[in-house]
C-alpha cells in the first residue's frame, strides 16, 4: 500500500464550469497507483468542485445559471469587500463540493458514463486555481 | 492494511429518497475490515447520495418536496431533452453528494443514532442505479 | 502506512457557524501521521460541516442569514416535532457537508489562505455535538 501527493493548477476565464476530468485522470496516471481512492480538495473558498453530466454543454450553461439565481448578486450582502460577486461565490461554495473522494479500479476513476469532473468558478474575473490531489491504494 | 472494492446496485420507483443504510453495511461485513475508512460513491447524474434523519418518514417526504421545490420541474430549462424532471435531476445532484466518507470502527459506520444513508434518486422513473464502495483500513 | 480514529465534541450555542479548524489540527498533530488523508464525520443531522473563509466575520455572519432563507422556518413542514427550527435543520444539513476528506501534507492539512473548517449548528437551542475522525498514512 503507498500514496501520493499532487497538485492541479487550473486557469479560469471568469464564472462557470470548467472540466478538469482529464487533467485528474493523467495526474493519476502517472502515480502508477491502480486500484485504491483518489481525493480531490479545491484550496479556495470562491471557487468549488462537482461532478455532473459532461455530454451536453447546456447542462453546464443551466447549472451556472440556476446558481447565479440561487446565490444572487442582486441580494444585499453584509460582506461586500470585493465586489457583488464576492459573496455569493462564498454561498455557491458551501452549495457545492469542497473535496471529492473517488474509488480507482484499474488505473480509472469509476466515473459513471456521464459524469465529468467540474471546477466551478464563482469570481467574475480569471482566475489561477489550485487543486490538491492524493491517491492511496497499491 | 489493505483494501476492498465493490458495488451496489439499487432499484428505484421513480423520484424519492430509498435508504440504503443497511445494504453498504452488509457489503461492509464481508470485507472483514474492522477499522477504516468507507467510501460510497454514486455513479450517476440524476441521482445522489444523502445522509439524513431514519427515524420519522416524515422527515423524508419534507426533504423530497423541498428538493423539488428547490429546482422546480416548472421553471424553463435549456437543457430538457429528456423532459421536465431533465434538469432539476442534475440539479438536486449538484446540491446533494456524490460521494460519501465514513470512518469505520469495530466492523462498523459511526453513523450517529438517528443517521441514515439514501439513494435520492431524481428522475420521474424508476431506474437501477449503480454505487462504488471502496474501504481501507485493517 | 498506518491509521488513527478519534472524536471531537463540540458546545454550540444555538444556530451558527463555530469554527473547528485548530482542534482538528491540534487532533491531527497528536497522531503523528505527517503525509496522508483526514476526515472529518459529523454524527448528526441537525448539524453540519463546511469549509469557508475565515478572515471576515461577516462572511459567516451571511452565511448563516442565507441557509436561513434558504431553508426558512417560516414554510409549513410534515415534519415539526420539535419546534419550527426542526426541519430547517434537516434540509441545512443536507445542502451543506456531512463528510469532509482533506489531504495532510508534513503534517499538516492542505487547507488554502482563507480556509477555515467550520461545524454548522442548525437547531436554535445549544447542542453538544460529537464528531469522528480518521486519518492514514505515514
Amino acid at each position: 500500500m503507498r500514496q501520493a501527493h499532487g497538485s492541479l493548477t487550473i486557469g479560469t476565464r471568469g464564472q462557470g464550469l470548467v472540466e478538469i476530468t482529464r487533467e485528474v485522470a493523467t495526474w493519476l496516471d502517472e502515480q502508477r497507483i491502480v486500484n485504491g481512492l483518489l481525493t480531490v480538495f479545491c484550496r479556495h473558498t470562491s471557487a468549488s468542485l462537482t461532478i455532473n453530466e459532461n455530454a451536453a454543454p447546456a447542462v453546464r450553461r443551466d447549472l451556472e445559471r440556476y446558481f447565479s439565481t440561487l446565490a444572487p448578486e442582486s441580494r444585499s450582502y453584509e460582506h461586500d469587500d470585493e465586489g457583488p460577486d464576492d459573496m455569493p461565490a462564498h454561498l455557491k461554495t458551501a452549495l457545492t463540493d469542497v473535496s471529492l473522494s473517488i474509488p480507482v479500479q484499474d488505473g480509472r476513476m469509476v466515473l459513471g458514463t456521464w459524469q465529468g469532473m467540474y471546477l466551478f468558478e464563482h469570481r467574475t474575473a480569471p482566475h489561477r486555481r489550485t487543486l490538491a490531489l492524493h491517491v492511496i491504494g497499491e
